[in-house]
């Protein structure tokens, strides 16, 4: 049977070189087939309809932070997503274009969490060029070969995949760049040395959130991440998103806690528990 | 003397719009001096150095969440820069062109915020127009009454200011949209029903982050709001900003939670103690 992951397209983003790594490492000799989708919420939802058997998405990167349509996407999703897990991936964005020199570029192509991971070198070298949002890095490259006054950000291994020319690389402004992605399917997870989960509280719970931490904190367990995203109902109301630190030794405190969370809560999701691939730079 | 007030440019923003709200409220009849500045660091940093009095910066939007340009800069400036007020103001984005219908439009230019919370009705209604990511939603205005295939993202109030047609408006996705702003001076704040501080921990402190949340709620202090930004050193790494809920009633219970805080963590920013004002909508 084949095995069908969705990712963000077309191909060669940086979700795509997450893939083909994770399916080597976990499925090597399998009949894997990626299937590319337009944005990160459509290939969510692939796998929350059955379509595909997993999910490679983005979830945070070492310099901007959280990729905040992955974390609104996988609240709103009915099905009960799981984490298989992570995968860190070494970021090196490079400059694509058929121009030959940099003063030719009116207009720059990316996705805006690469546009902004590069904002610095882009203020520095082309300030007189426009930057253009495109829902991957890679949106722009089927194009680019005809438009000599424009470039797009994305990778050495897509600009060779488009058969197009990198004019400059690395061009990122930490050159400590890494993304995390998640591995997501339908099955459930048990072990891992990480634990994701997101909740929103009943509304006017004076010290609701504090109340909601001490679960964890009471039984001695930490989190190594808190990000708070807007419920959308109003200002100030939030969904809290925590990444619990998990091991062998904490899982009935961690079974407790949750179950404390869950009474207490007006929706708990646990997106299950995972550990960390990272992948050798290329 | 003139009290100068920075905020983002050109002349018709959201955050000009802020700013004039609160030098109405705050400094009625004082010779107030708006000046713009071409993106948010810029806006604080000319705070920081003593160019201006005030500046005044978006924090958070209740349908996209945190602006991490405000939080990355706040915390980077070496001034410790203090929250005078929070200013709460209602959002209806217009799309602006002098096109007469929708299918003539190519290109769609905003700040990358405005275009993120119109996404769904962009989705729908102008499918084949290229997004472009400005500073600001009115650095597209000053050119587009020469640009047929164009439109902007922008208030009905940046619109009149520009003379520019109104095409459709509202056109944001969720009807209760609201930004949340922060005036910012270098003088010490004293009082209000929120205080603003973010810390970073010493790398490999086991617990760390609950710890410090610790400090707070073993003393009855609630957070309403935790944001993990990167520390842009190492993936995992964070700068935790937090929203504490203040009252006259807790101000010693406050303050030796920040004592602790501040012996505990590697380095502690606090922003101050302020009141929000609500904007009514125009």
């Amino acid at each position: 049977m084949t095995l069908k992951i969705a990712h963000l397209g077309p191909t060669g983003t940086y979700a795509e070189a997450a893939a083909l790594a994770y399916a080597k490492t976990e499925f090597a000799g399998a009949d894997c087939c990626l299937q590319p989708y337009p944005n990160i919420a459509q290939t969510l939802q692939a796998v929350a309809s059955g379509e595909v058997t997993l999910a490679i998405v983005p979830v945070e990167n070492s310099i901007e932070g959280g990729v905040t349509m992955t974390a609104d996407t996988i609240w709103q999703l009915a099905a009960t997503l799981q984490i298989q897990q992570a995968i860190v991936l070494p970021i090196h964005h490079a400059l694509i274009s058929v121009a030959t020199d940099l003063n030719q570029i009116e207009t720059v192509y990316s996705h805006p969490q690469a546009l902004s991971q590069c904002q610095e070198w882009l203020q520095q070298h082309l300030p007189q060029a426009a930057r253009i949002a495109n829902n991957s890095t890679t949106a722009a490259l089927t194009t680019l070969a005809a438009l000599p006054h424009a470039a797009a950000i994305s990778s050495v291994r897509a600009a060779n995949l488009y058969d197009l020319p990198v004019l400059v690389q690395p061009i990122n402004d930490y050159p400590d760049n890494q993304t995390k992605f998640w591995a997501i399917s339908l099955q459930p997870t048990v072990a891992g040395n990480c634990t994701s989960a997101a909740f929103s509280l009943r509304s006017n719970t004076p010290g609701g959130l504090m109340t909601a931490l001490g679960f964890f904190a009471n039984r001695g367990l930490n989190l190594s991440r808190i990000e708070s995203r807007p419920s959308k109902r109003s200002l100030g109301d939030y969904l809290f998103f925590i990444d619990i630190e998990t091991d062998v030794n904490n899982c009935r405190q961690l079974k407790s806690a949750l179950a404390d969370l869950d009474a207490y809560a007006e929706t708990v999701k646990n997106f299950g528990s995972y550990y960390t691939i990272a992948i050798e730079p290329t």
